[in-house]
C-alpha cells in the first residue's frame, strides 16, 4: 500500500523497543506526518491533530504537496487552524498503512509483513507515540490537541497518559469510550473481513484478497458514518438508469446502492484488512476511565461515573468538544459527557451540538458550520 | 424447514394461477394462517394481523396450540385484541417459509424448490394474497387490519387495492415507502447472503448453507432492530468470562457480542436464505404512492407528496399508527406520515409516539406501553 503514503510524509522514529500496553513491543517502529506554519522560538504555537482511522497525514495542501488534504478547508494560512499563526503537525495513526508502522508493516524480525504477529494495539499506544513525536519536535507543551473521531480518543489518551502535553483541546465527533451499539457495528464490520474466504487468518495477497469482507466493512461504515435524514434528502428513492444497473438477480437497483458501491470500491484496495481489524478493536477497548480504575463492571451510572472519573483527572485550561445531533456512531451524547468531565477536572470546556445532517462525517463535509465554530475557538486560544 | 410451521397451521388456496403484481403467475400457491375467537353472525368482528418478515402465523397459544405464539401478551380472551370479541386471524407472507408458498416451497412445474425461479415478489402481491384469505374466510369488511413492520406495508397495500376492505386501521412500526437509509442496510444484508460462497446463486443445500452470510444478515437485522440507547443500559462495556469467550483472534469479547451471536445462531437455520432475499427485496420496491401515480424521481418534497397521494386515496374510517422514538429502521415520522395521510383521505387517524428505547422492536418487548395503547384502541371500535 505503499503507493498511498503521499510524498510530502516525514518521518519519526519511535524508541526501540516501543513497549506497547497490552503486551509486546515494536523495534524500528515510526510514525509518519507533515507540518505545516513555522514553530515559533517559544515554541508554543503547535497544534497537533490525531485524524480518525483511516485518514493518511496529508490533512492540507503544502508547497511540498499541493494535493489537496483531507481536513482542506480547515487548515491553512488564513484557514480556520490558522497556518500563519499556528505550526500544525498531523500524525498518521501508529496501527495504520498509511506511512505509520502497523500490521502490514514489515516485522524487523522476520522481514515479512507482522499481520496477526503485530502486538495487540490500543488507542494508548497510538497516544504514546503521539506524545513521542511532540517530543522530538522540540515541543514541550501543545497549544491544542484536536482530536476527530477514532483520533478524539487518542487526544483524551494522551492528556490523561501526558500530563501537561497540551493547553488546550479540540475533540470533534469523540468518545471517552466506545459504546456497545458501536462496538457492534464495528465487531460486524470484522467479521465481514475476517469470514471472507481470502482473508486466510490475515495472510492473503494481492492476488487472493478479501475483497468482499472490505467492501462489505465499508459499505456498513459509510451507512453508519451519514444519515437518514441527509440521504432522504440526497437519494430519496431515485433509481439507476438502465445501463447503471447489473443483470445479476438481486443486483443494484437504487442511487443509495450504487453509491455505497463507488465508496466501498474506493477503499477496499486501499486500506489493508488487517490494519483495519486492528485499529477498529482499538477503539472498543477503550475506555479512559480504565486509566484510573480497574475495568468498571457495574450498571449503566457506574460505567458513567467511571470514564467520568478519567475525564475530571485530565489538567487542561480550556477545551471545545463538536458534535453532530445525527450522529449515530458516536452519538452527541458523548461529546457532552467529555465536555462535561473536563469542566469537573478544571478546564473551560463547552460543547457545541451542530444539526448537521451528515451524521459522524460531518466535521468532514459541513464546513459551513464547522469552519466558523472552529475559527472562533482557535482565535479565542 | 417444515419443522418450522406450527402444528395449528391452517392453509387457504390461492386462485390458480395467481397473477403476481411484476409479472409472472403462481400455480397452487396458499397463504398459512391460524385463528382465534369466532366469527360473529353479522361476520362483522373480523381483525386481521399483519405480521413483520419473519413471524409464522402463530401468534398466540390457543387450544389447538398451547404453545406461546409471537405477539402473546397483545392476543387472546381479555388481552387487548380481545378474542371474547374479536374474530382474530394472522396469516404467514406470501414468500415466507413458515407456511406460506414462498421461493422455498415446491414448484408444481418441476417438483423442485423454486428458489430464483420464484417470480418477483412485491408486497401488492401479499396484500392480494391477504384479499383472498379474508374473502375465503367468508368476510366482506374486516373491523380492522393490523400490520406491524413490513406488515404495516402490506396493510397499506391492502387498504388502497380492496378498497373497503376494513373500517379501521391499526399500523405499528410501519411506513407507506421505503427510505433510502433502510434499503442501505437490506441491501447489505442481502449482499452478506449472496457473497457467501455456499450460497451459489440459490442452489445451496442442507450441507452447503450459506451459514456466515445468514449470520452477517440477522446480527445487521439485530442492531438496526434495537437501539443505541437500550444498549447503553443493557450491556455497556461489559465482557464476557473467559469461558466464554473464544480464543480465535478477534473473537468475541464483549457481552454485546455474545447476544448478537446466540440471535444470529437461533435465526441462520431457521429462515431459508432465498426467501428472506424476496421479502426483503419486496420492501425496497414498496411506495404506496405508485398506486396512483407513475414512480416519482423528484426531490424530497416531489418524493413525500407522491407517498402522501397514496395515503390521501384510502378511504378508511379510523386509524391508529404507532411508533418508538428510538427506531432507526422505520423511523417514527413514517407512522406519522401515514397518519397524516390517512386523516387527509377522511379517516380520523393519530399517531402515538412510544418512548420506548428498544428500536424498532419495541412492539414485540415493550408491552407495558404498547398492550394499554392497543387495548384503548380496539376498545374504542
Amino acid at each position: 500500500m505503499t503507493e498511498f503514503i503521499p510524498p510530502s510524509t516525514r518521518w519519526i522514529d519511535l524508541p526501540s523497543p516501543f513497549p506497547m500496553k497490552r503486551g509486546g513491543r515494536l523495534h524500528g517502529a515510526r510514525i509518519a506526518y507533515e507540518t505545516w506554519g513555522e514553530l515559533n522560538a517559544a515554541a508554543d504555537n503547535a497544534v497537533l491533530v490525531a485524524p480518525g482511522l483511516s485518514p493518511n497525514a496529508h490533512m492540507a495542501s503544502s508547497e511540498a504537496n499541493p494535493a489537496d488534504g483531507w481536513w482542506e478547508p480547515m487548515v491553512g494560512p488564513g484557514k480556520p487552524i490558522d497556518t500563519d499563526r499556528w505550526f500544525v503537525i498531523c500524525a498518521n495513526p501508529l496501527g495504520s498503512c498509511k506511512g505509520s508502522t502497523g500490521p502490514a508493516s514489515s516485522n524487523p524480525d522476520t522481514g515479512l509483513p507482522y499481520r496477526f504477529r503485530f502486538p495487540e494495539l490500543s488507542i494508548e499506544d497510538g497516544a504514546d507515540a503521539l506524545a513521542h513525536v511532540v517530543r522530538a519536535l522540540g515541543i514541550e507543551r501543545l497549544a491544542c490537541v484536536v482530536g476527530n473521531s477514532m483520533g478524539g480518543m487518542v487526544a483524551l489518551s494522551l492528556l490523561i497518559r501526558h500530563p501537561g502535553i497540551a493547553a488546550a483541546h479540540l475533540n470533534v465527533a469523540g468518545a471517552a469510550r466506545a459504546l456497545p451499539w458501536s462496538i457492534a457495528i464495528r465487531s460486524l464490520q470484522r467479521e465481514a473481513i475476517r469470514l471472507d474466504p481470502n482473508f486466510n487468518g490475515g495472510d492473503y495477497s494481492d492476488a487472493a484478497y478479501p475483497e468482499s469482507g472490505m467492501r462489505m466493512a465499508r459499505k456498513l461504515g459509510v451507512i453508519t458514518y451519514r444519515s437518514a435524514l441527509e440521504w432522504d434528502g440526497r437519494f430519496g428513492r431515485v433509481r439507476l438508469d438502465s445501463e447503471q444497473t447489473d443483470d445479476e438477480p438481486f443486483g443494484l437497483e437504487f442511487q443509495v446502492e450504487s453509491y455505497l458501491e463507488a465508496h466501498a470500491r474506493r477503499f477496499v484496495r486501499h486500506f489493508d484488512p488487517n490494519c483495519y481489524l486492528y485499529l477498529s478493536r482499538s477503539m472498543d477497548w477503550f475506555d479512559l476511565g480504565d486509566h484510573c480504575a480497574e475495568r468498571e463492571v457495574g450498571d449503566r451510572a457506574a460505567s458513567q461515573a467511571h470514564t467520568r472519573a478519567g475525564l475530571a483527572a485530565i489538567r487542561i485550561d480550556r477545551a471545545l468538544t463538536i458534535g453532530a445531533q445525527t450522529d449515530v456512531l458516536f452519538p452527541l451524547q458523548q461529546q457532552m459527557e467529555i465536555a462535561d468531565g473536563l469542566r469537573e477536572g478544571g478546564a473551560a470546556a463547552e460543547c457545541l451540538p451542530m444539526p448537521s445532517p451528515q451524521g459522524h462525517d460531518a466535521f468532514l463535509v459541513d464546513y459551513e458550520r464547522y469552519c466558523p465554530a472552529i475559527r472562533t475557538f482557535f482565535d479565542s486560544l
